[in-house]
């Protein structure tokens, strides 16, 4: 086996812990996305207050932008004083410490190339890139690079040529359900640069709310939006964002169905007899745009015109998804269009209407993406399918000659650990695909659909496991190891809190509003080790509306909760190799803590009777605990379990499997092996 | 003495731990600011998820939007499902479990009719209001008044009649020494409305920047503003925001000092020569406007009628402090014009150039503020004089007819405790002034200057002190228990949160970045008990830029350390009742905490040299705690301490006491008591 640089980086990336050495000291790299190739050098570049950087070469003023960030946040983190601030085309000099040498100005579009180069020596830093979009992804790595030892600061010198996997890496925002404010796009914005995703996919309306002024059509907003919705100005203020992090803006209107808030505004394009208004709950819904009239026609012109002038994106996205047909059905002007014009169903119908508006969006110069519903095998092969209903429609379509990107796997509302969607690949490592079937899936997107978050909690639920995704996106398949991501992704969310993102602070910030009070060491102690339920489950507890409060503990709770993780971590290594050590005493540490909570839990409770809801989960993590220190003092006794605790304990830790408050713990499974594990060994 | 209601509030607010006690319970109101007249009944309004509103009388749309958030706020605290949500003018109905009764709409001007009057009983709740800025206020009230015990959430029985002790409360926001986007000025502003605040004063130009887009002259932000401005559209939509939360927009354009920025843009207008560069450093400097050039007001005329159409309030701000007239002294052709127009010296020429002012500004029917030193008799009596030299220059325009605000002992950016702004009245309790006089003296404003704030920690200079100078001007002058002010604005600080303020949740976030890691105990430790020096003194600890790193430690200490004022008190009721028990244990706690530190943060310095800078604190805080510990242990035993020991501890304490990394050792007075103490009672 040739260690080429490429294996050299996936070989010790992957592994656990990854180490290495250089001359003086182990340099562990906390990459995310991981680099396509790395060299690692001796010697370090150490970050002094004589710091400075310049800019050659032929770029867009983009880059300027993007230094002045890179040095502002270079020095929020060294807490150095350079002399340079400020950066812009004047301003900014050729020469430097950190030289940026770009050949051409980038443009924010599908393919671009987004390539860089990073050399480090003691020297000097040199960063290349054919674009400054590639340059501004250097730039990212680069502070990621950023090390610490007892002198202070440095850069570990080191080689590393990259570019994406995939050409489209999203993160789909839905703004519909819960209203998401200019300062939560922005922040999300400057996360999705940090880790190299260019895609923001904007979902700007829905049952819920239609979220973007329309000049041609202004009773869109003032009726169909509560008064939440961007300006024309904002949303030029959006793309400028956007690209200035070369990010591309995608926008989503979804049609025919998830239109009831369009529809409250204009009945006249119903298919139903309306009145309507403004959906409150959450589901799929009945009114749907009626695809037979030529009037709809004249609308979606103006419409599609209005809002390609807009957004100068390349794709539209015009939906397309769970259409239920119900009001088609029941419309007898509709069924008899479909007779005259020999339209057997309901998706020949919306195949109609789709056809209808391709021509509008090619019209204006505009290509058509849409979720699977929309694949027929009769449109032009410039169209995107986004795929929310698994890996196969993608494939299927790339077959038939269909560029496409994955969202199936990507949900992260639906509050999965960050591992199953970090082994989720666009291209399948043993996926029978020819070179250019592979190339026409172009990537995927996370989807952040709005039911339960608001601006307080959306944060928390893109990062810190969109990173993982972007990694996917960005990375090569075999960056695959789970137990060295997890170990990235903790340093990554952290660092993400520089760009104003709240995945972190507003954790602690929700558990104070729920217990009326500055301390809340038990209730921590127990949001710790829950998680929410999965997929959409949470529905079940309760009848969300779009105006619910999620100020709840669920809300607090975290998709991926790392102390119940790295418990169960521990008890696999113990269980390993059962014996005395610091394995073993810090697994009795968390049990023990865990086993005294509720005392502590049952005393907050009774000043914020709104804990209430946990109250009998965190009675069960005091008694799961007890279980598991049960267990391991009859291992350590190699004594055998009696019947009693056999029993008894079979009934704690299956009740305590029980999802209350929508939330579930997350330590029972380590616990039960535990358990198994001294009654195994029962003689 | 008669215990009129309002006797009763001040007297019961204003002991230590004010406990009403209602029929069942006692009760503790945790009002800021403290309403004037207050109260108690027997019984309270339990708030369950049948909670409902309702709007009545002839109101301004404001109040909905209000509604509005009040009840999102309501549930976001108690996690109750209600049935309403979306409130707007047609959406509201006229019944309710609450009834907001307005008299007629509000206008968002000086002197506008603030009061309210609520009045809550278990049959329900209503909230009458002259004009719905009083019912905003009352909401407000009303939410302070959210009280909870072991059967849910409820309001207490109370009878409350409030308005405003001054009408003018103000916050000025410093956009230019270092810029403060959009987000930030919303979230105060929100902040400002719970605390019943009704001025924005917007600063926005200065030497570092000019922050405004003007359409008939945009060089002024293409050159002097880095980027860095708001657009009309982005102040209208402040103006919005402000408006519909009762609060007052009046900008200021600083002249003819503290203009570099402007005269980067148009050096035409300058007193010297030039070319200028928008100034990086922070200080009083040179550029300053020429005022004896006719093309001046050409300027002026367009630039502050553009303005006067963009900002509605009546009043608008020119500044006018800190002019060196070195500019002036050193232009032959300026001294020449002082000589043709009899202008004795620079302060007869400035007058001169307010004058000119004053004219255009009237003309656009405008009135005039200024700080301190535009104050001259001759001026119109309409126009407002902000103090930032003291009260007595206050005090003397009152007495000469003039209008005056406080920020004198406001300037909350320069880091002093909560007291010495909440003991600071705009009209002393002394005053020997006439009624008239009084009614001259507006109010006041909490000075937010920025040369050492930037998005990240501004908040955290803002809050939660402002909320007790917000008491200050809206409560009687007799709300003045420090002790009860601190318990309160405890509570405040983690109600602000919801608001999306950042005082709290940032001080983790840029203690995690600087540790480099998750874990900050021991750094919180030591940050707990230390704050920022006060003054300006920070500035000589290092060369601050507008582009200099603001993450330092300094940067996450609190103006007003928790932790260390608890610790003072502690040793006073010690020291006051020298005995075994709580108060001596928790004392202990702390010194043994602080005296382990050390060797704790010792170890996290080593992993983030950036810390180096508060090694020595760090080692100080521990030696000073074995002090304290030596002193209660001479004291426990009643032995003399010797001499080796009160040498020793003196130099010790003495040591401790030198502010390092712009931080002092709060909790050393207390441990110097304690030693004192303890050779006190030497035989």
């Amino acid at each position: 086996m040739k260690f080429s640089p490429l294996i050299l980086t996936l070989f010790l990336i992957g592994s656990l812990n990854a180490q290495w050495f250089s001359k003086s000291k182990p340099v562990v790299l906390n990459l995310m996305p991981v680099p396509q190739h790395i060299e690692l050098k001796s010697g370090a570049f150490r970050v002094t207050d004589d710091f400075s950087l310049g800019v050659t070469g032929r770029s867009h003023d983009r880059i300027y932008g993007g230094a002045d960030r890179f040095l502002q946040r270079l020095s929020g983190r060294t807490v150095l004083f350079f002399a340079q601030g400020f950066l812009n085309e004047k301003t900014t000099p050729t020469e430097g410490k950190l030289i940026i040498r770009v050949q051409r100005p980038g443009e924010v579009k599908l393919g671009e190339d987004e390539s860089y180069e990073l050399t480090i020596s003691s020297k000097g830093i040199v960063l290349e890139a054919h674009t400054d979009l590639g340059a501004l992804h250097g730039l990212e790595t680069l502070l990621q690079l950023l090390s610490v030892d007892g002198d202070g600061y440095y850069f570990p010198a080191i080689q590393i040529n990259d570019h994406p996997q995939y050409p489209w890496r999203g993160l789909l925002i839905d703004v519909c359900r819960h209203w998401q404010p200019m300062a939560v796009i922005k922040r999300n914005l400057d996360g999705m640069a940090a880790v190299k995703l260019n895609v923001l996919h904007f979902h700007l309306s829905e049952d819920q709310g239609f979220r973007v002024e329309s000049k041609v059509f202004p009773e869109l907003t003032e009726k169909g939006s509560d008064g939440n919705y961007f300006t024309q100005t904002q949303i030029r203020e959006i793309i400028q964002y956007a690209d200035d992090r070369g990010i591309r803006v995608v926008p989503e209107f979804d049609m025919p169905g998830h239109t009831t808030a369009l529809l409250t505004a204009r009945p006249d394009l119903a298919s139903g007899p309306g009145p309507y208004e403004i959906e409150r709950k959450f589901g799929v819904f009945d009114p749907t745009i009626d695809p037979t009239r030529e009037s709809t026609y004249v609308f979606m012109e103006k419409f599609w015109g209005e809002m390609a002038a807009l957004f100068p994106d390349e794709y539209m996205h015009i939906g397309g998804d769970e259409n239920n047909g119900k009001q088609w059905d029941a419309n007898p002007r509709i069924q008899a269009f479909m007779d005259s014009m020999d339209l057997a169903d309901n998706h020949a119908l919306q195949r109609y209407f789709n056809t209808r508006l391709l021509e509008i969006l090619t019209r204006n110069g505009k290509k058509m993406m849409g979720w699977d519903e929309i694949f027929q095998p009769d449109l032009p092969k410039n169209i995107v399918i986004q795929s929310w209903r698994g890996r196969k429609a993608l494939i299927d379509a790339a077959r038939q000659g269909y560029q496409g990107i994955l969202s199936n796997g990507y949900y992260i509302d639906l509050c999965y650990p960050t591992d199953n969607h970090y082994l989720n690949y666009p291209i399948a490592p043993d996926a029978d695909l020819t070179p250019d079937e592979r190339a026409r899936i172009l990537g995927g997107e996370a989807t952040m659909w709005a039911e339960l978050v608001t601006p307080e909690t959306i944060d928390s639920r893109i990062w810190p496991r969109t990173a993982a995704i972007a990694e996917r996106l960005w990375s090569a398949p075999e960056v695959n190891d789970v137990d060295d991501m997890y170990r990235r992704l903790e340093l990554v969310s952290f660092q993400l809190e520089e760009l104003g993102l709240t995945h972190e602070k507003n954790h602690p910030m929700l558990l104070r509003r729920l217990r009326n009070h500055q301390d809340i060491t038990a209730l921590q102690t127990l949001v710790d080790v829950v998680e929410p339920v999965k997929g959409y489950t949470r529905h079940r507890f309760a009848k969300y509306t779009s105006f619910s409060p999620l100020t709840h503990v669920v809300d607090a709770a975290r998709p991926d909760a790392a102390v119940a993780r790295k418990f169960r971590k521990l008890v696999d290594a113990y269980l390993a190799n059962p014996v005395e050590g610091i394995t073993q005493t810090t697994i009795i540490q968390h049990l023990v803590r865990w086993e005294s909570n509720h005392a502590k839990l049952k005393t907050t409770i009774a000043g914020s009777p709104i804990l209430k809801e946990v109250e009998s989960l965190s009675a069960d993590l005091s008694r799961a605990a007890t279980v598991g220190r049960d267990a391991l003092a009859y291992l350590e006794l190699g004594e055998a379990p009696d019947d009693v605790w056999i029993a008894s304990s079979g009934v704690i830790l299956e009740n305590a499997k029980n999802p209350r408050a929508a939330m579930e713990l997350m330590v029972i499974s380590g616990i039960e092996r535990l358990r198994e594990f001294a009654i195994s060994i029962r003689p």
